[in-house]
């Protein structure tokens, strides 16, 4: 049920993390270990930021390890900051509205999990968001709803918050319609500056995540690469299962945990409860 | 902005009136004569009545002069009654959830036209909507949303009339949020047994509809074709413009009126008027 | 390295075989048991013999199990005979034309397998092609070209005779080229009465192929299916591993073996060897 | 039947000249004035120099009016060189290896036009190209034939003549076979460095080409945009059509008339006449 990566540091071809590592997230799209199937391959999408205003999207319904344009954009954008995403559908339609990231303005938005009983849901979740919102919505997700939520309840200025606030929200709204709220799922958001992880599961059983210990473990992910033979201390890497040739380097980012990642190789973690927000969505 | 035309007859092979008719839908999506543009390059749809439970629902994202598999489909299937639609996106994605016809249960429907200042609406018009079809709505197209709130207010009851209350609701609602009612368009609507077109604008310019006159019209469409010589009065074409090959057959439906189409070559005219349902939605 | 299928009997709606068995084809193209690889998310085909002219053909770039299109013209059309395809692609490109079945007149072809040296041999075995057949090619794929060999070996009059003449003509011509030859795969033919299949590999180890092994085995099949009641001894499916509701009723096609399928419930197996045509193509 | 624009100059945005200028190439693909057909819908390609080894390629099969992804991409990557190109098809498949430009290593070419009996010379044409080409093969167009037959004939050292001498051979092969030679098109290449176009057609009735006059000409293009003030004398743009927003600016390239542009803003033009190779292809 997807697989997600997102780099910050310098400027990298987005290549040498998509394809040129062993297991990256391209090789995930097929061969997931930690997912709840091997195959991802529901359409992919890239985030980054770069040349131009904000943060540039591609995102197709082709399985990652058959899209040429994908492998063609790999190899000639660089950029130091970018999110990437491969997806399993779960009953939503494979198209490219459904594809990770979701962009508003500077912020992008990757998931991995799902909302149990979202149909039920969808309808309460929507009217909770921000009217002003509401016309933005393309797909059929429950990502795009979680994060027009969070959006609604301060992502922009309180990430962690926010998303705390937004699972709190839809746990309760579960409630109120009868059900055992469970909201599964990794959350990657950035707003072109710095990035912000989360691991949760309302049962405690989350998607794995890990992020790079340090900038030594990234060195040795290309010891014969010129490029990696000049990272500094700001390379972080934050994926949902690691890449296989650099055992020893990751550290799981532990469940109901959130990472803040900055420049200068900052990499904060902190504990994630959902937040009670008083009402439920309704 | 869409061209639709709709069958109900003897069975045929859906080609006969998709490619072997000169200006027919396909022919259209490149050389639209009396829409607002053209081309109508974003999409193609046709839904049938045939073998298997239900309408068969075909839809693609590529043009319809270039999609071979609509080609193939066309040549080898038999309908007595299907729906074919080719799309001119005016600002939603170009995405297979937003391609005609919409479907449910028995049901079809197809839309040529637009509700002004539809974002601004939207979220008035979802939350009219019953909530048990809420989580049906996939894509973002006015007309999805238009299709599942004349399903709320009777459409399975009665067609003409429950699109009357639909329209109505429209307009009332855009003038509840200040805005002048603009909605434009012809409908087509079918639960495989007849069939219900209404042509309609706010402002009385309505898009082009037209039917065959009767069942020597359709003789003449293909004189030399055996399948035509044997044609029945039970066969009847409504279209968004008409074929080029049969001048002087073409009857326009006129402005502000409803058609119904039964077998036996019944075609049934009536005056088609916004209904008040005395609340916008909201 | 694909999976393919093929139904020969009474018509039945497609889906019956392709979605309503356990580990169909559709299944297959995520989970595959016996092939190189488990996924086949390459693209698709069905090739039908029904009403129109000739054989059909759906093909799609989508994986099989999420292919909306093939999921609703599976539950709408009936075939007394198709051939099903899921591909993975080793290195050519995901494309429509590179999609099985291919089609030459009423003549269907698939393959699961591969040509060793392709590269290098594919301009010596288009120059051996029949000329008239050269402008036919718009794929890239050993398929395609092997059939338009096959088809210039003489496939219409005798199929598994030319398609010995073909691989015989491929492996001369890789040793001639001096490479080792290596053809290796199941073929499935129809010319919309019979079915033709072959299971080889040069060197032994061919991909699995199974038929049923008469119709009490299909009648199992769905036993509570008022369709698969009325089984007759016309029916028979060959696939490239068995659906897994049917333990103990399929029969393994042997290595280096074709079998011819005619109606009434005919499964004729003889010995399958590449025969020389006396010149390497050149 | 195609479109297409080049631009060498200082680095700029894409859609500079994709989509803020009025009547650029997408523009052209939905309104072509001077084309055979003023639609272009069938599959776009861009490819540019820039970041990472060689050129990079965007091709899709969705019209460039609603290719979301790539309006993304102009939007973001940044190019001194790029070429630009949207398909009208006329006969072959519409998928992405039939979209332009096509590459070689650090080259790419695009064309606009056809060659007359294709499916005849196809063969001919084939044999004629370096075997060690003959595997680059994925698509079915003439330009792909035509560019690795330039490409045989010595593209990379004198792009000129050897388009010269593949248009002769082909015509040549025409007369060889029969037939009247046609070929009809304007051709645009590439090694990163250079850029070279020509017009050209048998009958002297050539498809429409113009180059940018001068840098004025070109700081007229956008005169409030703060990239436009700081253009250079080394802007350069070669299109299909002219942008409607500078009238006055564009010199027609004669027909039978080759131009070659280098930094600098040099353009140089001489006659364009094919070239006896002094044997057809066959």
């Amino acid at each position: 049920m997807c697989r997600w990566m997102a780099w910050l540091g310098q400027p990298v071809l987005i290549e040498e993390l998509l394809f040129k590592t062993q297991h990256g997230i391209v090789d995930q799209s097929l061969h997931a270990r930690m997912g709840a199937e091997p195959t991802n391959g529901d359409g992919i999408g890239v985030g980054w930021y770069g040349s131009g205003d904000g943060p540039a999207l591609y995102r197709g319904v082709a399985p990652a390890w058959s899209d040429t344009n994908l492998r063609e954009l790999a190899a000639h954008v660089e950029s130091p900051l970018f999110l990437a995403h491969v997806r399993a559908a779960i009953g939503s339609p494979v198209q490219e509205t459904n594809c990770h990231p979701f962009r508003h303005g500077r912020w992008l938005f990757v998931h991995n999990g799902y909302v149990a009983d979202f149909d039920l849901l969808r309808r309460d979740l929507m009217l909770a968001m921000d009217p002003a919102l509401f016309p933005q919505i393309h797909g059929s997700t429950d990502t795009e709803v979680l994060f027009h939520l969070a959006l609604t309840l301060g992502l922009q200025d309180d990430p962690i918050g926010a998303l705390a606030r937004t699972v709190g929200m839809v746990e309760e709204t579960a409630r109120r319609r009868g059900r055992t709220p469970h909201v599964q799922g990794t959350f990657g958001v950035s707003d072109g500056d710095a990035l912000w992880a989360v691991r949760y599961a309302t049962d405690g059983r989350a998607r794995s995540l890990f992020a790079s210990a340090d900038v030594d473990a990234i060195k040795r992910l290309h010891p014969d690469n010129p490029r990696a033979a000049r990272l500094s201390p700001d390379d972080r890497v934050v994926v949902s299962e690691p890449f296989s040739d650099l055992p020893g380097v990751w550290q799981e980012i532990p469940p109901d945990a959130a990472v803040t990642v900055r420049r200068g190789g900052v990499l904060e973690e902190r504990d994630f409860r959902p937040a009670a927000t008083g009402a439920a969505a309704a």
